[in-house]
């Protein structure tokens, strides 16, 4: 059976795209830390209770080995990877005066050598088969560099290049590779958190529904070969831009 | 019944656009130049043959009486006018020292104006109703002025500036304004005579599909509001960019 | 004698450019439609008073016989038009829905044909020549279609793709073609009007000043022709960005 | 005695950047890694030998430590940084399939990590001043993810947004942050080893000189804060774009 990984399973977007492939017929494989097994868990479960096939693989997406053991055992016990989606964000906001060079550096594992490393895993398999979907989550800030935002701003600006540079180098060996540029509040528990107005937002779709982002995702792994899109956003209705 | 308009339905690509929509259930409302009649009337027949709604509004989309009249009467004849794609191109390549002031404003009122005028014709009902979609076909000569490409990419480039412009005015109106940058030879009568080696690209899904486009703007149009795409590429995987 | 032609030297910023390629030993060409031609004779004046050259070409820049007929004159008054500067702006905001096809019109007439234009007669000078530099004056709408600016970042941006589109074809003949992106108010009457605390933001250089501009006009002029910019953005360090 | 810090001496570019800078006043402290500090020695010296002021900062700008200390010392012994320019480059090229995870980190560390190092501890000194210029060396893949640069690029892309994010936090404090992309081949050792017909290229201004580019920054530091450029290009006449 063929597996879809997604890497970054941890918020409301990873589940939703999870869900969303495994409704397609893939084998959810959904990664995030291991100490936060138990949401893992609860993903697959809330999957499978659907009728459809998921499987936790906790592991550090920084961690190169860690990458390598995950991507072979998904290749081992599921089937051929086919869609691969890595949606880990890391999103902090501080004054270039106060950021720490541990902070910078963490940001850019979470959030760039992560993809880095499930992308190029990912095409070492694809390749040999000639064929699969490679999606990157972005943001904003991938375009972007906003005050406070050097960190942030900076991994996304290197993922967005890595997905550029992938595409470019593995379109014609028929491995499709999408960034997806994320412009406004997601709903997540997150946002819910931070927002002024979440509820009233929410009932007037003024933030991102994970489910419809989902459906761009499985939407762009569809996409007939003549015509592949490497690049679009998602934004609510209501959003400045 | 509801109407999908469709400005520049001359060439495969309206063409495939016009049938997608119909098959949603729009009466497919196409137009191009009035001394095209006999090619529109075809195209109308081809959409009754499969069972689906579609009619001719032959008309000079460079000319506001024109557009405005069009528009008029599909909403008497038709209904609302939910969706309204412009898709006339005009991609010509003259050296700037060459490039006659004729063909430099003709091209801009074809690519441009037009799209302008259909735009906000399409805008002012939409408005009035809190719905619709409105999308504009751009081009790699959209985002870069390559050499000889003076008025080609002129009109593109503005058409986009229009584009971002009617998004963010519209968008928290309830009207989705979208561009899609189209990169890579398409399946037309006009490529098939220029491509060193149609048939064999064409085989090889070297050739942007019409009807591969045709389902990406329907996918726009039903994009959920909470996450709407501005703007998209699409291109042949085997396509450099 | 060496001419520089300024195209729209009708505000402090044109009349900054003149005086500064003056200053440098170049006749200052200056330009604005004939009905303000006493404006243009002032500026003339007040270049002279200064001890340097400067001569009156009053013409309609959107029209192709008056803009062949003006760099006619100059090569064969003057002398070798050597820099030539792009310097219309028509900078309005309306709603999509109540922008009239005039306006629309006549704001990429303005900002954009007549930019083609001086742009073309100044090339086919300058190719024979192989020698010349060709500077368009752009906005922060050349790059964002904002909401209300169908009209002027249409125009912008068919301008930038201008400005690319002439910079890859005659950069190897020799030609340095670059574009500006002004991003923020000038120190023009027109701002002195508007801005809610004019003094107080030019006490404290938070608007552009026209000498500032034009240096950097003159700068791009004189740029060893190993290292030439294409693009470049300008604003007050006070500008959002 | 104002100092201006060179990060990355190591090449022409820089080299040249550091004397540009000596013969405006500046004392040029230069760095590169300690294991060259012979030629860190010979640059301080050659400027020397024009009557202008240097003095070598050997130090590994990826080690948060070792550019703390730097910069202290040069505040200590030299006097207060006016411009810091980051010029470390660390272009590589490889499929996806075969970049190692060490290469991918080290390029970053070297071509952004760095950069963010040298940009906090300089944007400390000068704010408390208020008053300072902070340079980023760009290149193509700053703005443009090519096969097989997944690592220059993405460490690239991550270091504009850095420079941009910088700039939108510090502008408003009087520090000038800007990010130059420099587009070919620029004269140096590397480049002549590479390059198929350099000597025809250099005699033709077909690779840009670094005296050129050294001009260009000091050009930016020297300009009024009522017109600071954020990001310009610079390119040899003859390079295709």
């Amino acid at each position: 059976m063929a597996a879809a990984l997604i890497v970054g399973a941890g918020d409301a977007t990873g589940g939703a795209i999870a869900k969303a492939f495994a409704r397609e017929g893939y084998t959810a494989c959904v990664n995030r830390r291991a100490r936060n097994a138990d949401q893992l868990e609860a993903l697959v479960k809330s999957i499978h209770a659907e009728g459809y096939a998921a499987r936790a693989y906790p592991a550090d997406a920084r961690i190169e080995e860690e990458v390598v053991a995950m991507v072979d055992a998904i290749e081992r016990d599921v089937g051929p990877i086919e869609v691969a989606v890595f949606n880990i964000g890391a999103n902090v906001n501080f004054s270039i005066l106060d950021m720490t060079a541990q902070v910078y550096r963490k940001v850019w594992e979470m959030a760039a050598f992560a993809g880095f490393l499930m992308g190029r895993e990912a095409a070492r398999r694809m390749v040999e088969r000639q064929s699969g979907t490679i999606i990157f989550t972005g943001a904003t800030a991938s375009i972007r560099g906003g005050s406070g935002f050097s960190a942030f701003s900076g991994a996304k600006g290197a993922l967005r290049m890595l997905a550029q540079s992938m595409a470019r180098e593995l379109g014609p060996k028929n491995i499709h590779v999408a960034h997806v540029i994320i412009d406004g509040g997601i709903d997540t528990a997150f946002i819910r958190g931070i927002h002024p107005d979440f509820e009233a937002a929410k009932a007037a779709d003024g933030v991102l529904s994970p489910d419809a982002i989902a459906l761009q995702y499985v939407a762009l792994h569809k996409q007939h070969r003549s015509a592949w899109t490497h690049e679009m956003d998602l934004r609510p209705w209501t959003e400045n831009f």
